[in-house]
């Protein structure tokens, strides 16, 4: 079923002579599919049908962009089984987390659906004329946020569902009204081009503009950079590493028209475990901790890949029983050799450096590809000087930092780099006792979990998924949740346009009856 | 009273050697004041107690705050006379204006501590907990919007008041709870301290925390660029010109953490004149249009510096009416010597390229720095090919456009540069006539107008100042309007976090009494 071609709109594409194959890492052999390299004139194909596409798209009302994401949702279950094994096929993921994210995707899709029945999310402003106010009459001012125009959103590798083909912002975008250029991640293109052809179909059955969606392979750095740097292309969303995102983000600085870039780019989500959770829950925080890490072979950008607390017995404790119950656990399979070898120099370059010491190492022989967890331990003050420390290793792996006292601890925090998550574990009376180092955690992230683990991101409008730079390059707006759409939309001011032209989000009989701000009060009512 | 010092907190400071003095435009001469530039070490002072600030300011509440920026509106209206004469002396602007202008940053400051008081601006959502839930139980997860840090703040040339020192940017910003250093504009450096002045005596009088606010001298560069490039500096404010707009942005976006800059670059504003409105209406159109391009001296970025119309008899009419009557008023004194002569330069270079022909240029003998207006006609061909016909020229100069028909003029539109205004004069038929023509102006603009004139800027929560690249540098924000409080914030979310500790925005209880989006609906109960 797998063609191994580029979806130029509803059309298989494969002009390209230059090819690449996805892998197999539980089998450590390639998958045997083989897929073209999406060629310029492809992409400028592409972009242009996305370009017509957006005149008629960008007029579609709520109603009819929501049953078309709901029929994304549908096709996407109606590949069944076939959809499900190319993904384990291709990824190395265990069929509970196959099955898991294809929920979550539909789950986002349909998410996006309801946004847009409700209607209120375009923020819809209005202030009345007042012809007699003194010295200047006030004209009648409406505002309402419209879709930017196509959009170039990259596919994840560890999410090859929810953060790829048809994940967050492929769903958040064409629920704004944007055209949507996917490129493919090169480690599940298989897995890609089936869930292109779920969007397509529902593109054809729900009768959308020709090129509203595309799907572009590539194996290299071109296809994206062309795709960042053609003048139709209006926003991009990424979800990848740091050296990825930022050379987007340049690129797309760099055009003659810079564009916004929403790239994620990781994170080792800072956790300080409080006295009183190391005296109290030392032994259940350790255990519960072991298994976050463990989670996905570590695979998750809310990995926590950073754990601090206060030097004592109970830390040791604490340390102690992680390092034991971790080494319990069995290897996981890793998506692709190659994030395996980086794993593995990542763990290597963080384990050598000065006053750092392993806690567990697992040093059995696994498979192949196969992440093999490691944690290890260093002092605040080592940790405070040496920057190569705070980065993030790819995988099942964590720093425990002990430091000295609370103020090391908030001094650490204050300087470290921009997070997405950070976690307290302790006690009410312990938020007000550290409040120091509660500011200082929430300076540096976009969530604070109390209690908890930070893997598991739920999608609801209330997540922030994006933290201060580096963590994403937009702190302002998150790529989970239905606050997503945000980022494909800007205002736009009517004064004194007539009812009958304005959109119907801002006429006065409100035929949406959405949530409008109306002379500065929040209201459905009509005019 | 105008010592030329900079304001460090509220202690006033003046160690640099290098000096500048501003400029009487109306009188010719330098007003006699002498400004101390700030030095790095005052730089560097101004950030370390604006971010100690911040640690204070971010948690006082809405309340406080608003009684801040009512307490600042007090004092600037307190320095009475004393500030317009200033305010007249250094730009050349007539007391109407200076007046008005005074008003509007009053009644700027004041809405913001309406919405402060208000309080749902910080877009409270709650999803609540479901620990029942299958397969997973669901988190309770809370997010709001936090202010992001100090933020720099650059004075424009135009507006002293409502675009500099308490302008729009500074009382948004305060409004969101950051700290603010103005870079104030060198051509109103008195006008700038004084109103500083009256910043500083309100902090101490509402018990705002030392550094708050601090205001710096500079007439070359390198002071915007050192607090650009502060670590500590987390976002930019300014309003100007684009080459002054895209150094700051680039410079931001080159820091080893990028930093979103806010820069407002000006427009050329292009207005269409539909046939009906020329045949029915075209002699008061041109008189009102003579009237907005020489409205400030042309010193407005809303000014109309491009006029479009299908050729014909009636076109014909218009502009020879515009030109008859623009002759006739009289020239206005520019802001300054330099801005005078970079008008005369910018209309020379407009007027010497191909196919373009005077309408009027008004040749009589004028007052040193008075602006002589000119109206330049020029055929759609020549326009399209020529991009130097699209600059802006700041000062009373407009480009009339006679194009062949209406494919013609939605080619020209769709190819015109970002702009922050647009406006349609015609007829509601012909809304629906020339709907490709509205369309193609609809996606180049921030603010779309039906029969009227873009100068004038409602400052409410409707208003879209900041139109798509180069109008602006992010055309998801506005610089005017209650909205612009958005651009110092990002949301930050809570994760099971405990009651009592969350903010009380997002209290079960809502305190505060907001409008909130709990589980997906808007209300202002509690929970």
């Amino acid at each position: 079923m797998i063609k191994g071609a580029n979806y130029i709109g509803d059309e298989l594409s494969a002009k390209g002579d230059k090819t690449f194959t996805t892998f197999n890492p539980q089998a450590n052999k390639v998958t045997g599919w083989t897929f073209h390299e999406a060629t310029k004139s492809e992409i400028d194909a592409a972009v242009l049908l996305a370009s017509e596409a957006f005149n008629q798209y960008k007029k579609i009302s709520g109603k009819l962009k929501a049953q078309f994401l709901r029929t994304i949702a549908d096709e996407i279950e109606a590949l069944g089984d076939a959809l499900i094994h190319t993904y384990i096929k291709e990824s190395g993921l265990p069929i509970g987390r196959a099955q898991g994210e294809r929920g979550r995707t539909i789950g986002q899709l349909k998410a996006f659906a309801k946004l847009l029945e409700e209607g209120s999310w375009v923020e819809a402003t209005i202030d009345a004329a007042k012809p007699d106010r003194v010295p200047l009459p006030k004209v009648d001012m409406r505002k309402m946020l419209f879709p930017v125009g196509p959009v170039a959103i990259f596919g994840a590798s560890n999410f090859p569902f929810a953060f790829s083909t048809a994940g967050g912002d492929t769903a958040s975008a064409l629920a704004a009204g944007c055209p949507v250029i996917v490129k493919s991640h090169p480690m599940h293109a298989g897995t890609g081009e089936l869930v292109a052809f779920a969007i397509t179909l529902a593109a054809k059955k729900t009768g959308m503009p020709k090129g509203v969606f595309s799907n572009l392979n590539s194996s290299g750095n071109e296809v994206g950079q062309q795709l960042v740097l053609h003048p139709n292309i209006k926003a991009v969303g990424f979800t990848g590493s740091f050296n990825g995102g930022m050379a987007l983000y340049k690129l797309a600085n760099e055009r003659p028209e810079p564009i916004p870039v929403f790239a994620e780019m990781g994170s080792v989500n800072p956790v300080v475990v409080l006295p009183s959770a190391l005296n109290e829950k030392g032994i259940d925080w350790a255990k519960q901790y072991a298994a976050s890490i463990m989670l996905g072979a570590g695979q998750f950008c809310t990995n926590p890949g950073l754990i601090f607390g206060i030097k004592s017995t109970s830390l040791d404790n604490f340390i102690k029983t992680l390092g034991t119950e971790i080494a319990t656990l069995e290897p996981n399979c890793m998506l692709h050799p190659n994030i395996h070898g980086n794993y593995e120099k990542g763990k290597e370059a963080l384990s050598i450096q000065g006053g750092v010491n392993v806690v567990a190492d697992y040093e059995s022989e696994v498979q192949p590809n196969y992440a093999r967890q490691k944690v290890v331990t260093v002092n605040g003050t080592n940790f405070l000087k040496n920057s190569k420390l705070h980065q993030e290793v790819f995988g099942p792996f964590s720093v425990i930092v002990r430091c000295e006292d609370a103020t090391e601890l908030s001094t650490i925090l204050k300087a470290l780099e921009g997070q997405l998550t950070g976690t307290i574990l302790g006690s009410e009376d312990e938020l007000r006792k550290y409040e120091n180092v509660v500011e200082a955690l929430k300076s540096r992230v976009g969530r604070l979990i109390f209690n908890g683990v930070p893997t598991g991101v739920e999608v609801c409008p209330s997540m922030q998924h994006g933290g201060p730079f580096p963590a994403s390059t937009d702190s302002r707006f998150t790529s989970v949740g239905e606050s997503a759409i945000k980022r494909w939309v800007r205002p736009i001011s009517f004064q004194n346009w007539p009812q009958e032209f304005l959109p119907d989000a801002l006429k006065n009989s409100n035929p949406l009856g959405i949530m409008r701000l109306v002379d500065s009060k929040n209201t459905k009512s009509a005019i």
